[in-house]
């Protein structure tokens, strides 16, 4: 705000899931951008700018997402706003951050520059400003949804083997999953159906496809979702 | 932010327990405040204001509280922020909105002036902006968490009878509950335990009062909180 001297930015974490580092299973990235001004010259930190007057905040992250990995979001949900008063040297700055993940099919032509790079989203550097903070707030939250949702269907195509659903769980939490009590608690949780498809290619026990039961809303934004 | 003309401002829902309008039952009610000036001068609004540069978000929330009801909150937790572009005529405001709730003891000696009044949490006549929408999503939120944290404990002193637990969880959900079936939640979730105190007053079977179990962080901010 002009007269108090408040400057207003929107921020966004985007998660993907990509082969981890050394050509492994799905793994949690997140791109970062590289600081061209100051303050923190030349360290990496989130995709943000500025609220512009026309666009609504969650417009503004969608922006952001779509300028900085050229993508469109599965998810976007806000964050949380950030304002302690010395978060920003020199600048009174309180960022409105939204979280969002990106499906992994298109995360993988995504392209790096110079200033965007991907980063294993629990191995990232000392990041501009407080965005270590954001990001591992970003994380539990994720990881919290990850438990009580569907948040997983937004990682995922329209159909998916089990395996690929267990995966995107081990990549989210971090942590291997036991495939037989994985799937007898997918298979209980009835939101899970199989579909009469089969994974094609030639092997002899192609394994079969499933997809989420109805449409159901991802977020947990209530009366705010309609 | 000054250069593109958005404003900031925090507001705060807060939550208290009061007799129901006829004397009856705890009931939720909200502190308003009146517009003073236009936009939508004389209808009833959220208590808040600007970030002063010194002040965190929370604490700018916590003052706005203070400055309303004249209490300090025993629960303060970040809502949402809204900042759709025609939520303010003629203005581009972006409201960073905290809920609260207050003890009931505190609030019964709360008082009202001709620009502050508190309402009955579900029959707030039709507010400024879109406070209305805002109130909405809080019931929401302090519902939704009535269900899975000890978010309760912040409307009760540090010790109470099983009814009056009861009551708040009845007045924040809105619905009577069955005492039986109550009581046995409770005594199974394993979250409260009886003291060696019974209500005083010199009633034939004065009911026994009862204690949260350790300090549980009533949020779930996760790594925020520490």
């Amino acid at each position: 705000m002009g007269d108090t001297g408040v400057n207003l930015a929107i921020s966004t974490v985007i998660f993907a899931l990509r082969p981890a580092p050394d050509g492994g299973a799905p793994t949690l990235w997140i791109p970062l951008v590289r600081r061209i001004r100051d303050p923190h010259l030349g360290l990496w930190a989130l995709p943000g700018g500025p609220l512009l007057p026309e666009e609504s905040l969650a417009e503004a992250a969608a922006h952001n997402l779509k300028s900085t990995t050229d993508v469109e979001p599965r998810y976007l949900e806000q964050l949380y706003a950030f304002g302690e008063p010395d978060r920003s040297p020199g600048d009174r700055v309180v960022s409105i951050v939204y979280w969002a993940l990106v499906h992994s099919g298109e995360a993988e032509q995504l392209a790096e520059g110079e200033n965007v790079r991907w980063f294993v989203a629990d191995e990232v550097p000392r990041l501009a400003f407080d965005h270590n903070t954001i990001i591992e707030y970003a994380l539990w939250r994720l990881r919290n949804k990850m438990e009580y949702s569907r948040i997983a269907h937004a990682l995922l195509g329209e159909t998916f083997t089990l395996t690929q659903l267990r995966e995107v769980h081990e990549a989210v939490l971090g942590r291997p999953l036991d495939p037989a009590n994985f799937r007898r608690q997918i298979e209980s949780s009835g939101d899970v159906v199989a579909t009469d498809q089969v994974v094609t290619g030639g092997r002899h026990r192609p394994p079969r496809l499933f997809r989420y039961i109805g449409s159901v809303d991802l977020g947990d934004t209530g009366p705010l979702s309609g």
